[in-house]
This record gives structure tokens, sequence and C-alpha cells, in this order.
């Protein structure tokens, strides 16, 4: 036992409690069929939560955490203080970083040593904690030799080491049992046009991906292959940018049966869209498979990685996940960093208990709504045209065909009320 | 002759001229083995130049052309001044949609028969005027009917006038030999996920567009059908996002070999990439056909569709383009509006002869920069270690085997330099 | 009685009705020391609401409303169902442009002579009616003899036809007891700075207000005039950027004692900010004024005055009117439209009854935040270090002898957590 | 003598050159009266150029430099590199921050000894060197005591260490002879308003730049203080967010007078301006002082900090600073890093050189559209009804005089072009 945390005790759902609690988290509250803990699926992010040192791009480290060495005994006793932590939040997973959780060695073959031998001390520990891997990943992006990317590197041996580190990162991963397997490629894009060869690259990636998929399938693996799109930062371009982007890539190199997403609400806002939207996107393409529940500043345009604070919002994610039938592999996973000045251990705890809470409401909410049919009943009336014979009939036909009937029937079809702002106050009885 | 233009003579390539002349485009010229004016196929947008008043959102109509007026014989006047600035031009192509054109009728078949008569004035014009059709296209999106999308509105009549309505523009482009037929889906899209089944309405446009490109076979129709892809605006989120989104979606409609794109500078700006970036990946996805050259502002959150002016980004659009082989069917059309205070006449022609001089000072530099092979051998060094035998071996092997490879080899591959401010440099040698 | 909202009774707080009703607002309940209705002060927008035709850039009118015609009999009739929708809805205010209420007529003197009518149709509705006037405004910005700016056209005529509009506009107001006059500068900017004097320009504006603030005093008009900062759009550059802009131009023409805000949401995240920051701002500078509650989405980069849905955001603005002391002449303005797809009356009335619950439970949340005092007493205590008087003496000495006292002590002060997440839980217990 | 840039010669105006040579900038010539190396007045940034070891949000170091070490024989290894690179480039000044030049000590008094020691060092070198300082400045932002502001911190101890650093790096300034001192509070702002007094940190911020004049004139510093705005980035909001912003600032603290502007490329977009927009305005306002010439990407949302590259767009920044009449005690800063990928020492001499050549051709296209006078008199043109003395009496005159004159008149004035694609294209004969 560390003293990290000391004197925090395991937080407890307490709806009326003065001090840390979950007012709105009950893990064994029915939702929607299941425990709220298997709706949900949280995660705690290792990288942000105890290997982020809090710097930004115009300061340094402001975080002092007693694990901050470059040596094997920190990572250990970093470990400790994270499944202290899991225990305190009670959340059944976490996520990691091949970088996050051991030093890097002087060769391939010392970090490989050094990775596993804290692969071990997760994996007594996870004897007895009840927290398992939601997901594992490789940190392709943090060391300068990534700098100009890893599958889609122009040096070959950058991309062979990129190759090797992912396979003892899904060796890990599948160690511990882990549901999925991320890769996000925050370098696999580019600064300038001027220096890129875009076909090139994409087909590397597309290699990389494939040899991902094979080996998941050698090694029996049966967790989810999952891409997490982000449309830049680091790179100026970033190849995955969105959900639609993503989808056309796995099409092309086809894999759109064996991978599918982790989508991340910044990332959304990032590219354009609403987090509802990629959502629902990736669910009527197949490819929905879990989520990064951590918001973006609407105002600062990069990823701010900030913990949900935003009930409705969330919600209307959630009603997403819902509609497309729930999480399976997939879980809530806070892919969120303690802003730089929330320096002490009560704010790390503080920040996902209320996170937690966030979601508890949102999913709440979203599995009331949808129970209520409100929503799903005006959006069938909206479409019923469409249900009968002869319009599926027309579908199916050809432009000719069609112009005829127009031009003959003389009809002049009248547009009806889109009912926005109806359905939005429908919305907020719930939230 | 009307006499709008009044006293404006055709304008003429004239590098030292102090009034309106073509100071670097001379049609004649010849750059990268083509006539300069067969490389830029320049062409006139009907909408923006004859039929646009100068609204906004909080203001309307500005402009006052005499052939303002919602009846047969204003159109004609219309067409006479388009096919008048033409000529003053000296363009060989012009593009517009159905709405440009005609005065609505009070029903379909009225709507029909105006068109029609006009699309004869047009082709009457044709035999003697030497402009000739870039592309025609419906228009899907002014008309209330439309306001909850074309092809993917929840009332199937209103598919159904969709479908005629392209019907009739693809007969009007192939009788007047366009030789493309363009889609812009402003309305297919939505503004709130809450009222909007994005499986259901991803399927109605496929259908669309498989009924066109089976239309487009029937009558015989060379023309290329290009898809016109915009994030946003008018609706809130547009399906065609990007190029990228388009691609996964003529994919899934087995498209993507009969489809390709307009890409328009703006739009690309709109969804976060450079122009440049959308021409090339459009050209590394097989799908480049034609552009709409004109910029957004940068501080404008919306489409200002101005005509474009920047040099050094035209020319890097116009080096993918002919980095791709130059354009085929497609060309550079102006989907330019005039700032709705240029209410004069000479501002049109001004405008457009203003823009016309930046493309050639573009296609120009570009096609030398292309000649000089300097940024080319740049790209060519930097990716030249995957041109090994070894590489190419890797690249088709798999992980594990990789893996060995890399932790025996104990090699640590070094970073080179990208080298971006140099090759920016070189670029700035030739605009 | 007209019947265009044939059948919908007048809106009634009732908590648990399945149909029309206020779910949260009750005019009557005590909030803060005072009614609620008195806290909120509710405005419908004429503009909006009565003379919106639903058009955008893209496309017409899509809403068909009975007194959509340019007569005389067509403004009364709007007028008529204006004050039978304020009566439904029982708001106790509206605002209005002139152009919104009468047609242009074919000089400036009929254009008044009209405007006068249905001024004087106003009295007589007000007389009976419990709708009082929050603030009357002139519209400079829509006739195209105001493309240039109003204020800041470069044509003295266009000045004095916008001068001579605002004394009416003013004198309509003063007669109906208006408790506001405001002032947007819609076209006050610029689209390209090649063609602008700014220096004149801001001149121009500044002697503009000046005789506004004249104007009031002379004729005695008590209510308090407010300028509307908006960043841009229609114009590319609009003078009056935000709160921080508006500052520093009063003080430049000596205007910062006479002239407030008004404040909208879409507006302040257009700027780069967000709604709580702009009042808190226009709060330290003594320049708080009045709201427009309206939302911007925050994927479309352009004004699209929707009304407003989120009570989080809500409440964190109210909290900030709240801390200033809550509203003295100002209000809560809707300056929101329907969608163009919310074509029915319903739309209309239920579009304003979800807007005023959304604003009774933020403003109930910020009262209640402010009297737990969770967050003051967290403020209070981060700054606690101040109130000493050293800190003062320090805060009023100089730099020579602050460093020697530094350097002196050896000191090394430490940073202190900023607890955001904390505070951003804390607030969450209210929404 | 280092060998860090073995072999790069001092750079040449050769415009036929095939190598590193200024192609367009010639030091000697005479442009718009003055030799153009006293118009231009390049800066070097210390920081960007020798202290940043390429870091980003998601990876760390990739420079590796022989001087990036902790202590004071880097520092001076520093120096050497920076004076033989200023010598290189034939720059006439350069500018630092305290914690660029020296390692942090272990307390106040010894960060103060190091500076000191290395200003010394700057002393020696620039007896012989031609180059000179352009400004001094203190980096309040990089330690984690600055976390929460430095002027505007919660705790007063860290203002007093703030005002003593800055005390410490006025005095260099000074004994170096600079010609001006900068703030830029990268700090001064906030990332929750719920943590924040924004009244009492803008006092605070107010007190300070007093007691930065008050000491400028106790020590007979005739330098200009310049403060530097930005709107975000670290922090979510910056106080000093614009030229606007700034401006009003200043009014309410009576320091209008005395403190002008370091204006940047990369800021101006951000806060949603053009870059000649921040020149104009500030010239207007009587504040402009000197320029850090390096752009942003457009398409990314955070501060790129890139060496700028955009003929056209310099120019039009150029043509605001040779009409305001020129620089006086300000330049041409580069405050531009190199891409992260540009690890060698010829990227960094290259990057510069053609900057500087981007900024010559700029600065010659703008005077020479100055001296041609087409778009000054166009504007005057524009504006030419105001300067009849009728005009001019309206303006001093009163909204009830100008209302009787207006109905009276009967007048409809009439809008004419603005004009605004002529004037670009006029701009586009130049650039
Ligand atoms: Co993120
Ligand atoms: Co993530
Ligand atoms: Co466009
Ligand atoms: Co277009
Ligand atoms: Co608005
Ligand atoms: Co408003
Ligand atoms: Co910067
Ligand atoms: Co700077």
């Amino acid at each position: 036992m560390t003293d990290f945390f000391n004197g925090i005790e395991p937080v407890r759902f307490a709806p009326d409690a003065t001090g840390l609690a979950y007012r709105h988290y009950d893990p064994d509250e029915t939702v929607a069929g299941k425990r709220l803990e298997d709706q949900l699926r949280f995660a705690v992010a290792y990288w942000h939560s105890f290997a982020w040192p809090g710097g930004d791009p115009f300061g340094g480290q402001t975080f002092q955490r007693p694990w901050f060495a470059d040596d094997m005994d920190a990572a250990r006793r970093k470990a400790d203080v994270a499944f202290e932590m899991f225990g305190i939040l009670g959340v059944p997973y976490f996520c990691f970083h091949d970088a996050d959780i051991r030093p890097e060695g002087s060769s391939f073959a010392e970090s490989k040593r050094n990775f596993e031998e804290i692969i071990a001390v997760f994996e007594a520990k996870m004897e007895t904690a009840r927290t398992r891997l939601l997901w594992g990943t490789a940190n392709l992006f943090s060391h300068r030799r990534f700098m100009s990317g890893a599958a889609t590197n122009p040096d070959p041996e950058i991309f062979a080491w990129s190759a090797a580190t992912i396979k003892n990162c899904m060796d890990a991963t599948h160690r511990l049992n882990g549901e999925n397997y991320v890769l996000w490629g925050g370098r696999e894009g580019y600064e300038t046009l001027l220096n890129t060869d875009l076909a090139r690259e994409m087909d590397q990636m597309g290699r990389m991906l494939s040899m991902v998929v094979d080996y998941k399938h050698k090694i029996g693996f049966k967790g989810q292959i999952l891409v997490e799109p982000k449309p830049q930062e680091p790179s100026k371009h970033q190849y995955d940018y969105d959900v639609a982007t993503v989808y056309g890539f796995l099409q092309r190199y086809g894999l759109e049966n064996e991978v599918k997403l982790n989508l991340e609400q910044g990332h959304a806002i990032l590219a354009g869209h609403t987090f509802e939207h990629e959502i629902a996107l990736a669910s009527a393409l197949g490819l929905l498979g879990s989520i990064d529940m951590n918001r973006n500043d609407y105002q600062s345009g990069w990823d701010t990685d900030q913990f949900p604070t935003n009930v409705p919002e969330v919600t209307l994610a959630y009603y997403e996940i819902l509609k497309a039938g729930g999480f399976t592999t997939g879980g809530t996973n806070f892919d969120a960093k303690l802003r730089r000045q929330s320096l002490s251990p009560e704010d790390l705890i503080a920040a996902h208990v209320g996170a937690i809470d966030v979601c508890a409401r949102g999913l709440k909410a979203a599995a009331k709504m949808l129970d209520d049919d409100l929503l799903e009943a005006a959006r069938r009336d909206r479409y019923a045209g469409w249900d009968s014979a002869d319009a599926q009939a027309m579908l199916n036909s050809d432009l000719a065909s069609i112009a005829a009937q127009v031009e003959a029937s003389g009809r002049d079809p009248q547009p009806q009320s889109g009912r926005q702002e109806i359905l939005e106050n429908i919305v907020n009885r719930y939230v």
C-alpha cells in the first residue's frame, strides 16, 4: 500500500453524501436490462492518470508524483498506485500503452524486457484485483524515432520497429485477457504535403493493419481490433480523420469486417462533428466498438482531453450507443487528463468520480428516453411514407420511369415540419 | 446584342496593358505539353454570375440586373447576356443548374417546358459560340420542397421529384454535349440527428446515385458523373463531407469506378483540409474529376465562394492536378460570386479576368516546378529506403517475423530531417 | 382574433402536464428575492418570429404565413398574431426593428408614416395587453442602401438616412415606454480592408453613438442605450467584435458611462468566447445590460440563432448575471429563429415554451448555487493571500523594492491546485 | 568558433545563386527611402532557434543540440552558436527571454546570477558583432510556479517573483541597449471561470504594467514597452486577446500613451483576424510597435509559429506598416520554430533565409503599391463625399436636425460598387 491516496476511502454510491461519493452511479442498478457497471464498463487511462507530467507547449511538468523517475522501481511504484486507484474508484477496467508502464530501454530488447516485467506485475495484481483490461495499445508517437510516422514512416526500419512493438503489445494484451486492442495513429499523417507520398503511406498503413488482423488470428486473440480516429494533432493531417474516413480506408484494404472503431468526443469535435454523429455513423456502418468519453473545450482548437461534464451531451452519446444495442467488447474509457493546475491526489480521484456520475446520469436518461419511445416514434413517423410497397418499388426502379410518373401525376408534394425544437424539448425532459 | 456590357471589349492577352486584359493568360501558350486553354479549361458558373441577386442572411438583393424577373422573356435576356460574357472573356466552358436558367413553373411539367425552351436557346447559341458545356446539374436545394433533402428526403414523393429533375438535367446535359454531370447534395444531410435516420438516408442516396449511373449508360451519355463534396452549409451536416467520406460511400454502393469528384477550395477549407490535400487524396484514390476554383475567407465560417486571389495557394492545387496527369473531362470552374457590394458589370468581368490570370500564373508555376523535378526528386529520395527488395519483402511479411528480426538486429534507426522549410523555399522560387 | 394559433391555449405552469405547458417556469415563484418573471424578463423577437420567411443562403422562403405581404394590411395582421402569441406565452416583453413591423415605403417619409401607423397599433394593443417593450432598434442592414454600412458608410447620405432612421426608432421606443434602445451594427465593419478606412469609419461610428446618447437625453428617454457585439457576419469583420472591443471603443469616445451591452450567446461563440465569459467581463467593466439567450451550433461557423437547449450552459450564464445583481433594465430576449423546417404554428409556440423552461431551470440552479456559496467560498479562498496588508502594500509599490524583497527572502513559492474538476463537479450537483 | 554550422558560409545576396543565398534581400537596396535592412529590421528569436527541443503535446525532444544541458557551460556554448548564426544570416537584431539563455538556479538569486553572467557574455559579443537587441522579455509561463499566472496569480508571492523577474530582464535589456521591452502574458488568463476573479486579475495586471512603465522611466530606459496580444493557448482565455482588447485595457489603466503592441500573425489568426487587420487597427489607435512575422497553419487550431511563406499575405502586412510610416523602434522578429522534423543545422539557416526573402519580397511589393497610389487613390475616392463642408457639418450636428433634412429632401441615396475584386486584382499585379 502506497501512501499517495492517503486517507481516501473507496468511493461508494451515496446519493446524499456531502463528500466524495457516487451520487448517481450505483454499479448494481439495473438499466436497460443490465447492471449499470456492465452497461458503462468504465476504464481508467494509465497514461494521463499516471504518466503525464502536466506539461503543455508553453510549460513543463507541474505534477510531482513520487513515481516520476525513469527506472523499473518507479514503474513498479506507479503500478501500485494505479491499482490502488482502480480499487478506490471501483472501476472494472483500465487501458495502457507500453510506454506508459515501463522505462524506455537502451535497445528494443531491453524495452521489451522492461515491458514484460511490468506486464507480469499487472498479471499478479489482476489475480486479486477485480480490474480487467479494456484495451492495450502501443505508443508509436512519443519517441523521436516516430516523428515522421510509424506504419507510414518513409524509413522501412521504423515501420519494422513499429510492427515489432505492436506485436509485443498485442501479446501483452492477449496475456492479460484484454477485450480489445486499439491503434491510434497520432503520427500517421503529415506536416506538409510537400514531402509526403499519400498513396504510398496509405498502402503502408493498410499493410500494417492487415498484419495486425492476421496476427490476432494467429495467436487466437479473441478481442476486437479498434482504430481510433482523430483528424489532426499532433500531425497537421492525420489519415484516420473521422469515422467516414476510416470506413473508406477499411473497405480499401478489405478490413471492414475485422476492425471497429474507438471513438472520442474530443476527436469528433476537432473533425467538425458532434460525438453523437460519430457514434450514430459508426453504428450505421457496423463499426461501433468503444468510446473515449472525454470532452474538448469548444473554444480551444486542440485536443484538451477533459473529463466529461455536460450531462445533456453525454446523454445523446449514450442514446446512440443504446440504440445500437450497447457495448459488447467496448466500454467507456476516460482518455482524460487533469488540468495541469489540478495538482493533488484528491483532484485525480474527484475528476474520475465526477465523470463517472456524469456518464451514469447520461446513460440512465438515454435508457429512459429509449424506453419511452417518444423520439423513436417520431422518427418512424417521419419516414413512414417509405414503408409503402409503391415507395419501395420506386426506390428500386429507374430515373426514366420515375420521371414519367412524376410528370404524369401532376402532384406537388408539400414539405412537412421537421419539428426540431419539439424534439429538443422532449430530450430536455430527461436530462 | 444587349447593352449590359456596353463598351466592354473582348478581353485579350496583353501583359503590359493598363486596362482590362489578361496579363498572364495566353490561351495559346504551350504549357506542360498543351495549350494553356486546354490545360485550364475555364468555365463560368451561370448561377452566381447571372442568377444570384446579392442577398445574404442579413440583407436582400443588391444587384439590379435588367433580366431579374420571373418569366421566360427575362430568362432569354439572361441567356443573351451570359453568352455575351462568355464571348468577352473567351472562356471555353460554362456550367448551369436547371433553376438558374428558367423560371419555376406552376407544375413539374411547366418547369420542364420552360427548361427545355431555354436549353433550345443555348443549343442555338452554341452552334456559333465557341463556348461548350463543362457540366450541367440540378438544383435540388433552393425550393422549399427540398428543405429536408432530395434523395434523402423522408417523403418518397420528393425523392421522385428529385429523380425526375435529375433525369431532365441529364438529358439536357447530354443534348448540349456536356462533358460531365455534377451532383452536389446541399440538403443531403441533416439539421438535427434527433429526427434523422442516417442509415436509411444513406441507402436512399446510394440508390439515387446508382440510378444516375444506370441512366447515363442507358442514354449513352459519355460524360463523367461527378459528386461535389462539402461538409456543411446549408445543412448542419452534409453526407458528402469530403473526399475521404465520398470514397467510403462510393465503395459501399459499388460506384467507385463510375463516379469521380468535383472539388472546391472553399469546401476543402470548411472540412478542415487544404485544397491541395483534397486534390492529392482524390488523385491517390482514382477519383479526381474537376475543380471549382473559388476560395473561402479563412476568417469566415461559411462558404464565401470568392474568386481566387492567392497565387501560391492556387499553384499547389494545380501542382497536384498536373502530377495526376491534368484534366481529362474536368476543368476549372469558378463557382464564385461577386461580393454583394460589387454592383457594376465591370466588376463581373474584372473578377473573372483576375481569377483567370491567377490560375494561369498558378498553372504555369506548377508546370515549371514539376518540370524542374526538385520537389519530386526530394520526395523520391525520402522514400528511397522502401525501394529495396528487403523492405518490400518485409512489407509483405508478418508481425512475428518482423519482430524477431528487429529484436535480433539490435539496430536503433535514426530519424532523418523532413526538410519542410527547405521545400517551402523551393516552392517560393516559382511563385 | 386571428385563427393562426387556432386551438392553442395560453401556456400554463403545469410540471406534470403531458402537452404544451411550462414544466419549470412558474412566473410567480420567488427566486433570489424576486418573482421568476421579474428575474428573467423574457422577450419575444418580432423579426425572427413574425418577419423571417425561412430562407438561407441556399434556399428561399419555407414559411407560409398569412401575413406575408408587403402592405399595411399584412402588417396589421402580423401585429395581431404577434400580440396573440405574447398572450399565449404570457411573456412580459417583446423587441422589434422598424423594418420588422412595417412595409418599406417608396420614400423615407412614407416608410416613416407606415412605421408610425403600426406603432400606434402597438400602442393601442399595449393598453390592454400586459406585454411591454424591452427594446426597440433600427434595421440598418437589410436594405441595399446599407450594404456598405450605416454610420460607417463611405457615403454621408447613408449616414444621414441611418441617423434619421435611428431617431424615428428612438422616438417610437420612447413612445412605447421601451426600457432600452439597442444598436447592432451588422454592416458596421468591412468586407475587405483594401477599400476601407478603419480610423475614419470608427470616428463616424463614434459620432453616431454620441448623437444617440445626446438625443436620448434631449427627449428624456430614460431607457438604457445598448450596443450588441458580434465579431462578423454578415460583414467579414464587424467593429463591435466582442465585449472587450466595445469597451475600448466606448472609452475612446467617452461613452463608457452612457452605454451598456446586449450580449448574445451565439455572438460570444463566434468571437471565440463562452457566453459566461462575455457576461462576466461586461459585469467587471460595468457594461452588463441585457442578453439574447439564443445559442449557436458549435459545428456551424455562422450565427444559427437557435433556441437555447443546454441547461448547464444556460446556468453558467445566469450565474454571472445573478452575481452581477441581476437584470435592471435588461432581460432575456430570444433572438432565435425556428429551424426553417419547423413550419407549423405549434413549432413556434413550442420552441418558445421549451426555451423559457430551459432558462427557468438555469436561473433557479444558478440562484441555488449562489445561495449555497460553495463556488464563491472556493473563489474567495483562492485569492485570500491578497487580503493581507503586506500584499496590498506590495501591489502599490514598485519593481525595484519588490525585487529586493524577493531576492532577500530566498523563498520559493509553491503553486496550489486550481481544483477545476472539483468545481465542475460542484456545478453538476445543481444542473 | 563552434563547429555546429560547419561549412555554412555567411549568406549573401545573390539572386541567381543555386545554393543558400538571399535571392530578394539586399540589405543595401533603397526601398521607400531607406536601406532595406533599416526598413525590415530582422530579428532572430533565441528561444525557438536555440532553446526549443522539438517537443509537442504528443512527443518529446527531437533536436539533439550539443548545447542541450542544464548548466552554465552549455549556456555559453549556446550563446556562441547563436552569435555565429546571427553572423551567418547577417541579421541586425535578436530577442530573448531570461529562461532561454541561462539555466534555472536553485533560488531566485542563483537564477539571477546565471542570467547576468550570460548577459555579460552577450555584452562582450555585441562589442564586435553587429547584432543588436530588438527586445528582451521575461519568461513567466514555463516554470510550474507560473501555472496560474504571473501578474494575475492568486498568490501574491508569485506576483512578487514575476515583478522581480521583470525588473531583472528590463535591467538586462537596458544594459544591452535593447530598443524595446516586450510583455507576453501566456498565463495571464484562465483555464476555467469557475475559479477566477476577472476583475481582480485585470487590476493586478494593470498594476504590474504600470510598475513596468514607472520602472522604465526610473532607470532611463528609452526603449518602447510593448504588449504582445494572443487570444488563448496555453490558457483557455488570455486577457491580452487582440489589439482591440489591449487598447481597452490600456485606456482603463491610463497607459495608452506609454505602451504599444508587438503583433504576431499567428495570434491574429487565432483571434479571428487577418494580420493586416491587427496592424491597421493598431495603427489607427496609435499602438503599432513591432511584429512577429511567423504564420499559423489555417487548418491547425493552435499556434504553429511557422516561418512565413506566403508573399501576398506578407505584402498586405507590410503595406499597413508602410502606410503607418514604417517601423521606429520595432522590427520584424521571427517568433518561428522549425518543424520538429527539421533536424539539421542547414534547416535552421535555410528557414531563416527563406523567411527573410519572403519578407523582402513583401516589403518591396508593398512599397511599390504605396508609391503607385492606385489603392490609396481608390480609397480616397470612395470616401470623397465626406470631404464636403456639408458632410462634416452634419457629422457634428444631431439626430433631429439630420432627420428633418433627410425627410425634407426626399432623396434616396444609391449604393456604389465597393470594387473588391478590382482592388484585389490590383494587388495581384505587385505580388
Ligand atoms: Co484526445
Ligand atoms: Co482517445
Ligand atoms: Co462553395
Ligand atoms: Co462548388
Ligand atoms: Co445572432
Ligand atoms: Co442578437
Ligand atoms: Co505564436
Ligand atoms: Co510572438
